[in-house]
């Protein structure tokens, strides 16, 4: 696909054999300018070092300059020596890019409780060259999602590119999901901050494979202003868009998932409210077998959205499934056959109107299928 | 088995042709004299007219003398004609004993969406037979379970016996949990409904399947006074015992399920946060996944316990499976294959240490299976 990265950034990756696999595994995503930043990150209490060592970073309030990324282990649960692994792993990076430590961020998914190999890293840099494309980095830091991810935009001329891994897992544990999005705009750091935090509570935070927050996610959006000053309106609804579509891959690429689904809550007394119920659909265990076996179990929906929090009237809500009314304050008659074909897609669509107020939201998710079982289960035996 | 109901009890039941199984689906519990009680509801908002009607009747602080129980219909998201079919189910079974409405309670279990069958249930209560017996209501409440769930307690005379349905999914929507605890105690009816409700938070809350909530969920106790009074404390450790045998029978014989698992949690800051962090990895369809594999994840638990707003120090916490230690602040050399054979038990304990403070809970869950995935995905293919 070869996709470009905006002016000033490269990037680039190898195999430092950390991954089993042999398949790459350590990658830089590097911007010539210093760059403002926005950074969110798991709010899991047993956060991994490098996301101790980020938000340390983002308080500092001071420029980015690169991001060194390892997948197959995600230095997490792994002692007091976990932290000083961690530092040494942007320490050696900055070595590699002529910076200081301080302008490095690191990122790691993978296995937890394992050390990290160091060792491997420090002998992996040197050998990574840069290049001004996306995709060496995209596949390195992939762990089990099964396809890179990557999505661009451009406002008024300047380019956002954003780069993604999944939630998948690796033996014997869970990965993590990582966003890396890069913009040439110039964006005050303090509105950078203050956009990116609601683009990915509308986004990234929209996701939901199976409930587990990973102790290293992160998202991250980095502008360096290479190409200058855009409107700032425009620019976050670009942003939205790069952001929504790596959400959207990266629920689709779930763990044994079959298919991406897409939630959608209007209607709601708050936007909050409509992301919650949302989520709570697109999490429901019920639901996603369902999905999974192409069975309109409707009343799976209602009874996942009664637990949600957001409020609703179950006499008045409504419940559309690929374009097809099931429910509305009572039982619609619909042809189950149909409804069950029209589930048979890549992307299927849950549309509820909760009829409280103007409130909206989205959540992606995927089915639950006997794959997903097999791939944390049974593998080891 | 033939379990005796406390004195002043009787129970029965009978096929009323509303599972499609043609399996008793219809079942009375009568106490002969005005019995205090205590309540525990469902919090989904898309709750049952049954859940309704049972807050309304619990508000009014009024003794109770009998439940009238169908399985194979939830009665839920059938629009203001399920609260006519359910008090219509109420006064039918007032009619049958020579009660008023306002003393029998409703509950119902099974598919949701479709119109109750009152009809049958009609031509059903009449058909009922009261016996002293515990087992024939036991198993005519059940849906997808697969065993009647029975226990029982004495305490200085009086005896409690409980009789639970547990989480488990009928064609085409979600059954639920049910139980009802009766006692010839005396107890007066505000000591009852504070201890219930502290016996309820640490039994039949704390019990996960799959993270949805059911529309239907209750839990009754009743005490008629017909043995007289008993030293509280004692009555109510009593009780707790009772609940939690069916507590950990209901998640024993959850959807696809091969074992019990029990998440005690000690040393958390409060007891609330004890409880909450066992839920979360009760919960965790990832190291419910690896339960299923016999795979001593550990990293699984650590990062549901990251997740479930306990407070605790990943350096500090430890965890121990089956008796095995596996991380205490940082890995722990185990014999892998030595925990994964201690895994293929019956029933599997983790224990966490948070050392953060004195609370202490526990939590009852099963393991994800592929089974859980096809009961619930694949009936309809």
């Amino acid at each position: 696909m070869a996709v470009r990265l905006p002016r000033g950034f490269r990037a680039g990756a190898t195999r430092a054999g950390i991954k089993p696999s042999g398949r790459p595994d350590l990658a830089l995503l590097v911007s010539g300018l210093p760059a403002a930043w926005a950074y969110a990150a798991t709010q899991n209490r047993a956060a991994a070092p490098s996301i101790h060592r980020g938000r340390a970073l983002y308080a500092s309030g001071k420029p980015l300059r690169a991001v060194v990324v390892n997948a197959g282990n995600a230095n997490c649960a792994t002692g007091e020596r976990g932290y000083e692994d961690d530092r040494r792993m942007a320490e050696l990076a900055a070595l590699r890019l002529g910076l200081s430590p301080e302008e490095v961020l690191t990122a790691s998914t993978g296995v937890i409780g394992v050390p990290l190999p160091v060792e491997k890293i420090a002998r992996g840099l040197p050998e990574i060259g840069l290049t001004p494309f996306a995709e060496a980095f995209a596949e390195a830091i992939l762990t089990t999602d099964t396809r890179p991810k990557v999505a661009e935009a451009e406002v008024a001329g300047a380019r956002i590119v954003g780069l993604a891994k999944g939630s998948g897992m690796i033996h014997p544990n869970m990965a993590t999901m990582l966003a890396f999005l890069v913009t040439d705009a110039l964006v005050p750091q303090e509105a950078l901050r203050a956009g990116w935090r609601r683009v990915v509570e509308r986004t990234f935070n929209q996701v939901t494979v199976d409930g587990d927050t990973s102790t290293n996610d992160l998202a991250l959006l980095m502008a360096n202003g290479a190409y200058g000053e855009v409107p700032l309106k425009a620019f976050f609804e670009g942003v939205e868009a790069v952001a929504q579509e790596l959400a959207r891959m990266i629920a689709r690429d779930g763990e044994g998932a079959t298919k991406l689904m897409v939630v959608r809550v209007v209607g709601a007394a708050t936007e909050e409210e409509a992301r919650r119920a949302a989520r709570a659909i697109a999490g429901s265990a019920l639901w996603k077998s369902a999905l999974y076996g192409n069975d309109p179990n409707w009343g799976r929906i209602l009874a996942a959205l009664g637990n949600s929090g957001a409020r609703f009237d179950p006499l008045r809500v409504r419940i559309v499934l690929q374009g097809i009314p099931l429910y509305e304050g009572g039982v619609l008659p619909f042809d189950r056959e149909e409804a069950g074909r029209a589930m048979r897609a890549e992307e299927v669509e849950v549309l509820v109107d909760l009829r409280e107020g103007q409130g909206a939201g989205e959540a992606y998710g995927c089915d639950l299928t006997e794959d997903y079982v097999r791939i944390n289960a049974l593998y080891t035996t």
